[in-house]
């Protein structure tokens, strides 16, 4: 009766924080965690989660080609596995996402997926829309827009701060051109 | 500050009824509710929200072609709208969920959509896909599966309670076909 | 590993009509539920459980001396319970309340719950009360204040219309004299 | 239409984090954020609130005599304030819990509070209390039971790990003392 919880929000809402704590309650009590991340996020060097606020703990790189029932299966193998947590989760394939409900549904391993759900231009990511679909409890981790609200939605913004309308889901380089806005403030920053 | 809100269920968990009863709430406090369903559903009639409990309530047909956020502006001239209660939203077009936020964000009234997450194949249908990423708020109606589970996945079956696992998204001809089960019922049913 | 559920709101929301529902839905899977009510409430006629959108159950009745640990038992041992279903919770003594959470704990059968949150002074019920502090999760089922925000308090108003500031927390009679309203016109109404 | 918000778990499970993550998500966004925890409690310090997890952020003290309203229409005729964060809220008085809806409702400010939901022999708190009642929103923060079950119970225990059933429910001298844990253990280690 293990879950796949899916932890999705914008950008800087504090998932990387929010993974790190629910890893520190599960190592508090005896129990032990895997975390997981994707290995062509080198923001925070190789290997590692780190949130904003300051908090860090190593984890298990995969990338689009890893098989996350066998990664864990062997890392069951190896010991106890209480809790797995997946940062970026945003990044899973479509399989992925699959692999990690058999985690939950034939391994006994509660799952728990941290992702942005949709990209610049308004786009589901592969991984949270799989999430969307598949997951056993949805949960938002909320941020504010600058007007108060609450931000659901994801800018890329240039260097003078200008919105960028066109370009690639995904440009490595670091979250210091992303903002969350709320839906109106996104409609109204990309001419919709 | 209105809002687009997604209440998303597996088969038979009773959402025209919750979509009946919340419209039956803002009229009991004299407000007035504008119902909409997809033209292609002649389960229940032509122009109707009906559940299997018993309620029923006349609804506005749209289908794939039309532009919802004209419809309801157009409405809009004719009298007042506190509520707009989509049903069977899972059929919306990728276009038309954009609309129904801009009914929420630029005519400031409030959109309550109904509609079933995933196929009979475990894939997202177009409408529900939108919504699961723009909707300000995402809320589970849960049923259950035979074994006591929530009941998340949708299975076809045929006449002789047989599992479809191939064929064409929708089959027009009645609910009968379908059952919600669990991710786990669902896996072994399509021998995944 | 069986739950204790509590969905509360103010009046009018709907309670009976999501009750009747979800009742439905075990019974349309072939499973069996339990129908609860307090004896007090003869507004429907005795023994049923009705909403005012037209649906109705047979329901059995209990009052404050109810050991509803001892019934329930007592009903398994005549026949299957997939399912206990309690309306008008909010009039549950502390002492059910636990004996509902044993229920869950201890005989296996979830338990949902149905009630008002607080009355038309802002205090809690005190089945409310216990259901807020014990229950495994807390739903809340939404319906709106005359000027479209939530409705989370209830007002008591007399045949002019006049709000009721002083009286007992029950008078039996009927839901026509009580109003949902959001909290900002409850302090506006009661002088707050 | 600022709300007030209630964030309840039982111990341990990083309200204090999830506080601080929120307050720097505003500040990140150039808003101001006004923290506020109650004076006795001297774990971390005075006008402090920490987490175990490592982070910590000086908070405003104040007992159960301040009026909140009155001091936050203060520290507002002194500059912005974007939201209102209440470490410890469930040792808030009634009076104060309805002072923070005013705040929300009349000031026009958003207040988030933190607190534990029951003490260790499942008795409410009584800022819990008024929160459970009062509150627009009321969201878990989930932990863990040694078992692997949610834990929404906190028991008291000794120096060599026995429950303790009887004693006032405030015992200055930290946490080390609590342990969180499902509703069945709760039962079990409480001879309930």
């Amino acid at each position: 009766m293990a879950k796949l919880f899916f932890y999705y929000s914008s950008m800087n809402a504090g998932k990387s924080t929010t993974l790190l704590q629910s890893s520190f309650n599960y190592q508090e009590r005896g129990m032990q965690t895997l975390l997981l991340t994707v290995a062509f996020d080198d923001r925070f060097g190789v290997g590692k989660i780190a949130s904003r606020i300051g908090l860090e703990a190593p984890a298990v790189l995969f990338d689009g080609n890893t098989d996350l029932c066998v990664l864990i299966r062997e890392k069951l193998d190896e010991g106890r596995i209480d809790c797995v947590l997946v940062d970026e989760a945003q990044f899973l394939t479509k399989d992925q996402v699959w692999q990690l409900s058999d985690v939950a549904d034939k391994l006994g391993v509660p799952v728990l997926c941290y992702g942005i759900r949709t990209d610049f231009q308004g786009q589901l990511f592969e991984g949270s829309k799989w999430l969307l679909a598949w997951a056993d409890k949805l949960s938002e981790l909320k941020t504010i827009c600058h007007c108060g609200r609450k931000a659901g939605m994801v800018l890329r913004v240039d260097e003078n701060g200008n919105t960028v309308r066109e370009g690639a889901q995904v440009e490595i380089g670091g979250n210091d051109r992303y903002v969350s806005v709320c839906r109106q403030h996104f409609k109204e920053a990309m001419g919709k």
